[in-house]
């Protein structure tokens, strides 16, 4: 048992934005040893199929399993939507994703009862915030929408510039329209833009980051289930991507609080 | 012989934007039957590194040559430059890329001997372009460029449009700056927007389509080696994906002169 508590938390991505999450779990939670893949290789996952998203998030809880993970936290929300609940029925351990935390959020944020949600192309589609939220709660309005280019608007670093502002506007003009007073930033890169969002929207609109809520609910899970880790000793972070080492780095660099010294390549068709 | 003359060329890209190139072989050669791959579950190919793309171009080609293609078209500038002249050493039918034809044509395009060239990170970090065109002629200056948002921009159909147009102001202002008057459009999805970057760069500078050079080429090599297709029947066009058919079906129709009516999914890491 004493073995298990120890062992490390997998997180997993489609490419670098999963370490918003990873680092929301390394503050909530600091004594446990993460393992982290991201799927630089095969990034994004926001335009892709179920089948596909589902067969590549399979290929990674398969690597992850070989590092002898205690839980498995799906910090991709396009992932978390499309994949999450069939695997979560195929393997033994705990599973969990960024989108029920979120969607829980949102429902005990809003006041109006109307919550915005934005994403990739791929998690708008599934319609899985708005089932989660209106399971919570029957009466809430959903308003969801794409917004594809905030992705490569981050990766090229115009977090404050005017094309985003003017992006920003043009995606989020309907939110306004339909009065919502929570908007959930339903996909890892976004909060890197929340200024701008926040300056579009307004003070009284509340930004739910599923990344927070998720670390919450991580560390809920690990101390219902006596798993939490009570060593006292330094957590170990190991880094494990499909492709492009050096993009990884720098990424990783502007989003958590030290350096990243190594990271390894895996081959994840074979897994 | 005349079976290997009414064999189907091969064109394959990361994605969609191979389209540009298939519709300049349709136009040029409008004899030839044709099998287009492209590689939907994995694109985009432009952030990549080299051993990714290599890997991901051999299994495409092993897919091709499945259907007896009698040549192959690398639609793909990153793959162009990341993996073709490997790849060309491994296979025994000829097999032709779109940057050399592109290089080709500006350095005899240009007159003031600066060529200005343009295309994702990867195809600008290889140096491709520049190693060609200095090749050709070592006098020529070659001023390159990565514009990691022209494709989502052209994907969200931001074509006329004045976000695009400041996008287009700020990566290009060193080609103006620098005097370049012949521009390679060196990534596929780019002709899409060349309204907007002939405006930005005005009508002296000469832009250079390598799918259009490079439908020059291929006629060229079939006619050398007697292979063109002269049956004179109706030419066969087949698609093929590895995800997401319906994406592909409206972009398709968006670029080709007529209605794409099936595509097949292929689980391209099998092969």
């Amino acid at each position: 048992m004493d073995n298990l508590m120890s062992n490390p938390i997998g997180v997993f991505d489609s490419g670098v934005g999963g370490l918003t999450v990873t680092r929301e779990i390394m503050r909530q939670l600091p004594g446990e040893n993460i393992v982290y893949f991201g799927d630089t290789a095969r990034v994004p996952y926001g335009s892709k199929s179920k089948k596909t998203v589902l067969k590549y998030s399979r290929q990674i809880v398969r690597f992850l399993q070989t590092k002898n993970v205690k839980a498995v936290v799906v910090a991709c929300n396009t992932a978390s939507a499309l994949a999450l609940d069939e695997i979560a029925e195929e393997i033994d351990i705990p599973i969990i994703g960024v989108v029920k935390p979120g969607a829980k959020m949102a429902v005990e944020t809003t006041e109006t009862g109307n919550v915005g949600v934005i994403g990739t192309a791929s998690t708008v589609k599934s319609g899985i915030y708005n089932d989660y939220i209106r399971e919570l709660d029957p009466h809430i309005t959903v308003v969801s929408k794409a917004c594809p280019l905030f992705v490569p608007l981050v990766e090229e670093g115009l977090i404050e510039d005017r094309v985003t502002d003017d992006i920003v506007s043009r995606y989020l003009q309907e939110m306004k329209e339909y009065n919502v007073d929570a908007l959930v930033l339903g996909c890892t890169h976004y909060p890197l833009i929340r200024n701008a969002i926040k300056r579009f929207m307004g003070e009284q609109v509340h930004l739910v980051n599923p990344a927070f809520e998720t670390a919450k609910v991580l560390k809920e899970l690990l101390t219902d289930k006596e798993m939490l880790n009570m060593s006292g000793r330094r957590p170990s972070y190991e880094y494990y991507v499909s492709d492009g080492v050096e993009s990884f780095m720098s990424f990783a660099d502007s989003v958590l609080p030290f350096h990243v010294k190594d990271t390894e390549v895996i081959d994840i068709e074979s897994y």
